[in-house]
């Protein structure tokens, strides 16, 4: 499902789930084979799985992990331990939606199927999780492919955070172009904002783009503006959390800014966007809740204090993009106009 | 010199220079007692002072340190100690340009009054010290008091890196205003970027006017875009290294991007420019020379490896914000637009 140069953040292999563990890059590559729903849980725990496709990847696999040594008798018990174990993985992570969304899915397809053998319904549910997989990597795959018709060889382009591979089942949003390009001989130059205070940009984005041989730049944040100015980017694409339904975007602090300074340079400034995070039901960016994060991920967010003792820190985690700075969201369905993203979903 | 509520990172004391460690902080606040040229050799080896005009006023004082105890029978051989003396401490920092204008003043000062007695003469070096601290301050001072007239109680202010009291010999230039706003009774409200890498805005800047009981927020670079949009910030106010003949200003990686920002929310922006600062034989910001530092600073900048080995990384240390973006520069001779700085010398 992924192509030979990307990054696999969850596979499923030799009957076993294979994370890779996010919590070790950049430094070390180490993947983790898991053969029990204990295992997946406690992944899902300490992040070593992380963005929401991913996150929901893993907990459909630890599902099957769960069940499949089920001596269940007849469909009720299956029921009953099949809803003891989703309930079980979604304490894995309780704010994490796409967890529950691929639960969720799992349940329905063997609630749909409850006339089948238990071997049948095992089999239903390990159907299900590649399902989600297979799907995730083809709408990344599609909304790739619908931002390299706005792109074109040779062009240097902003990315901000980690909307990548590691985060999906393949792809990424934001990236998806980058591995497409790359599979089509291009040269594409991507300049990765490290993304305080987190820094995914640094540890997640720089990493994967590099170990697929895409000539990718690491900048911190504050250099977005001159790189611009010089005339080295030429397009920015950025991930969303949430779309509201006037085309506002949500996505990680930094975005705004980014943003702003594309306009100020006539710079086109596209958002990646799976229709699942188009959300029709906000009106505007004014009614996403923005997360306020602790302190210390900016004062001793590496490795070492870098400033005073409590000291008043604004940690904002996402931002809001007003629809008037985005020249294009790109869905699986298309390229809108963030004013129409309404009929993305039509 | 310097109000109560001022950190003094250069100060003449009981026959000794007292240098403010700032290798240390924010973790530490030591003070280092220096009494021999050797010692003020290392601390400005070791960075333990920094900031162009606090790292003169050291050099001066471990001059007359270097020269208290000459044994000299006459002039001859006083000026053949007070060159030695200074080319060794010029030795230090061999690019602080800011270290051999104060070496220089003083062997001027000596050389004015080669008739005296050495006992005058070495008095006359550490006179001049002396001088050139207090004329530091003054002219961070009237700085302040111009800017402050552009200013008002209650104002939200960003800064950028740390144009503070820690560089200079008291105040600050882009502070100054701060700390005279205090002494007034204002209750201004300042955001402090981070500034990576190297995080003198949440090392120095935040701690200067915590440890002053100023109002202080620290933020990551990349969320300025947010606190402006928010109606956080009603002005800019920035140092500079440079500001060419045109009103173009060299500064602090990401001040560039700042200003784009101000400009697009529609935020005065700022820049505090000591004469000295000021370089009218160079023509634009195009003719500025941009140094680029180690990619470590970004990489492994704080303690920990925080993006791939052999990653491909961009680090200028400086960049240049086009006169259009600025609405005053302020030197001690008064406010002027960027494009009329040429009448500052007048």
């Amino acid at each position: 499902m992924t192509t030979s140069t990307q990054l696999a953040p969850v596979t499923w292999e030799n009957d076993a789930l294979v994370l890779l563990d996010q919590t070790r890059l950049p430094v070390e590559t180490i993947y983790l084979n898991l053969t029990t729903s204990e295992q997946v849980w406690g992944s899902i725990r300490r992040l070593e799985v992380r963005g929401a496709p991913a996150i929901g990847m893993a907990a459909a696999y630890g599902l099957y992990l769960g069940i499949r040594g089920s001596e269940a008798s007849n469909y009720d018990e299956f029921w009953q331990e099949l809803n003891q174990q989703a309930d079980y993985l979604g304490s894995s992570r309780p704010t994490a939606v796409n967890l529950f969304w691929a639960l969720d899915r799992i349940k329905a397809r063997v609630e749909k199927e409850s006339g089948a053998s238990i071997a049948n319904l095992k089999a239903a549910v390990l159907d299900e999780a590649l399902a989600i997989q297979k799907e995730d990597a083809e709408v990344c795959r599609t909304i790739g492919e619908h931002l390299l018709t706005l792109l074109h060889d040779g062009m240097g382009i902003l990315t901000h955070c980690n909307p990548g591979a590691l985060a999906t089942a393949a792809y990424g949003t934001a990236t998806a172009p980058f591995y497409l390009a790359k599979e089509r001989g291009w040269n594409l130059k991507v300049y990765a904002d490290e993304t305080r205070p987190v820094l995914q940009g640094a540890r997640l984005t720089a990493f994967e783009l590099q170990q697929a041989g895409i000539d990718v730049t690491l900048i911190c944040d504050n250099m977005a503006a001159m790189v611009m100015s010089q005339g080295k980017v030429e397009a920015v694409i950025v991930g969303t959390d949430r779309v509201a339904a006037n085309g506002d975007v949500a996505n990680k602090i930094g975005t705004y800014g980014v943003a702003v300074l594309a306009k100020a340079h006539g710079i086109p400034f596209y958002v990646a966007a799976p229709l699942s995070s188009v959300d029709l039901e906000t009106p505007t960016g004014a009614d996403i809740p923005i997360e306020e994060r602790p302190a210390e991920e900016i004062t001793h967010g590496l490795g070492k204090q870098v400033a005073p003792d409590d000291i008043k820190v604004y940690n904002p985690a996402f931002d809001v993009t007003p629809a008037k700075y985005i020249t294009a969201i790109v869905t699986e369905t298309g390229i809108f106009k963030p004013e129409e993203i309404g009929n993305s979903k039509k």
